[in-house]
């Protein structure tokens, strides 16, 4: 991990100001003599910028993410525990976690946050720029920030606008996490049995139902202690022991700013102003940006191919459908 | 509301025993002479037996639920907190609501406790059994309890026995629950916090993406304050105001050990002993009992009909489209 720290505050799109930011972000692979063999990487939700590890299907020599032929780059969201500045971050006129008082930011700030580094790194431009999910929304912000860089973007499972649906679950997300009361504790570690809930209500929109009909059904004599409920238990424990309750919070909210036609005359008209040619990848059975969402990126961006496939992983089948996606960016790349 | 003490000790399905059994319950209309004008019906999770307010578009003169007809009955759940023993009723030994006491209830107790009632007003028999969700379970495990009494039941957007996929939405609504540490107070009170997000978890697999997107998006210039976020704690405070966590936490357990293959061979066996004509109500877009359990329950039920509509609504549109249910129920009964 490396980490940049801006030289000046960041203010941000709802009128806050960070005073200090801090990117954390992983490069892989060299930057040629041109710097622009470059592939960026938003990553999603809980990930962070060590894309070998979380996108391992697609990365490595002779995959997508190929080191040995681009320098790919990924920087971590503001708002979350990985390295760039969060909740949990030192204010520096405090000497104290920011905690309750971090302000809201928006994907456009990230996206900000991104075309500085962008700029840090001296990178002459962008040959892909790809996310799945709120990694998507992020590369859609970063094609308004560096329109003239972005030669091609690839958007996965995401939305031009969060849906009504998917801040509902976000807000169901974030009710229970408030139901733990220690979730505002000036403490690394508050709101634990408040964030194990919020992951097993995002592992349902995640999911499909199929997929938990085939893996985490019990023989007919059970009564109580089922399969699919320790399921939940134990991704909730796998992501407390990793996460933060407090950037998971932000976290949603700043996945509920995203609308790329805010101040751009809404959405048709913002989306027509990307003229890159655009991958739009869709899985018929997501349950949290379903279908409908790629459709309309698809129907308004300019020069969009669509893709669509089904998977019984739904949404999470951005990261697991690897061949598929592998295949399609190839020929995408090269088109 | 009327109440019938049962006048021993109720054994329970998985071994427990509730030392003192009372059943809350409604009757409407008048019992005929052969005492076999009965329609029985069985609420779902957090309703009452009060049929006449929470399904009104099926209550009334003239229409399915007719009093000037019909005597219609509906018993509280065990468990619930509207009338029939629960989790804060007074155990009998302690003089001290029972709490974190309570023992595991099943479908099956649930379905003996309405037998127990039926013999109590001593009736000849029900002309329909009819409940939707897990008032649809009841229906069922009432029918073996009852298999010569019940004519005709009416099984709308409920299953055989409960999927991994609403077990694991349950999981999640009890971990919520269980965030907040007032929900084992002995208090009426305590866990209302934990309640109003496993309400709003809920919530999502009783509607669906499009009913959100049609109701609750907002203009784009938003950053915050959602109207999908507001909506959801608007449906928390609801809920909190007229029930208790205790027994949401223990209902959600309750539905779980719904399999009516339990001990019975399985669900095709079991459900091949059902032998009374059964209407069987499927809604296309039910996220959280899709239709792919009733195509369950009418494959291998003898006498079932199958009835499929599409509802904005999902899950939640067996009490909404009473318009549908009316006119297919009436000619159910006559049938």
């Amino acid at each position: 991990m490396q980490y940049h720290t801006h030289p000046s505050p960041f203010p941000l799109e709802n009128g806050g100001v960070l005073p200090q930011l801090t990117i954390g972000y992983h490069t892989f692979g060299v930057l040629n003599e041109s710097r622009d063999n470059v592939i960026w990487v938003c990553h999603a939700l809980t990930a962070n910028s060590d894309v070998s590890d979380w996108w391992s299907g697609l990365y490595g020599p002779g995959n997508l993410f190929d080191p040995e032929k681009y320098f790919i780059v990924c920087a971590n969201m503001i708002g979350s525990c990985y390295g760039s500045t969060g909740p949990r971050s030192i204010h520096p006129d405090t000497g104290k976690a920011y905690g309750m008082d971090f302000p809201l930011v928006s994907i456009r700030d990230i996206a900000r946050a991104h075309a500085l580094l962008f700029r840090h790194l001296d990178l002459a431009e962008i040959k892909l720029c790809i996310g799945g999910s709120c990694g998507g929304h992020q590369v859609l912000e970063m094609a308004f920030e560096l329109p003239e860089k972005i030669r091609k973007m690839a958007l996965l499972v995401c939305a031009a606008r969060e849906s009504a649906w998917a801040i509902a679950i976000h807000e169901s997300q974030r009710m229970a996490i408030q139901a733990d009361h220690t979730w505002t504790n000036d403490d690394d570690h508050g709101g634990q049995a408040g964030l194990r809930a919020a992951r097993a209500i995002g592992l349902l929109s995640y999911r499909t139902i199929e997929a938990y009909r085939e893996t985490q059904t019990d023989a007919d004599e059970k009564m109580e202690h089922f399969r699919a409920a320790s399921y939940m238990n134990y991704q909730g424990d796998k992501l407390v022991r990793r996460f933060n309750a407090q950037s998971y919070w932000q976290l949603t909210r700043i996945l509920d700013t995203h609308n790329v036609g805010r101040g751009r005359g809404g959405v048709p008209a913002a989306l027509g102003q990307l003229r890159m040619p655009a991958f739009v990848f869709s899985i018929q059975r997501d349950l949290l940006i379903p279908p409908y969402e790629q459709e309309v990126l698809a129907k308004y961006l300019p020069n969009a191919q669509f893709y669509s496939m089904d998977s019984i992983y739904g949404h999470d089948g951005f990261l697991i459908e690897t061949e598929v996606l592998k295949r399609e960016l190839a020929s995408f790349l090269i088109s």
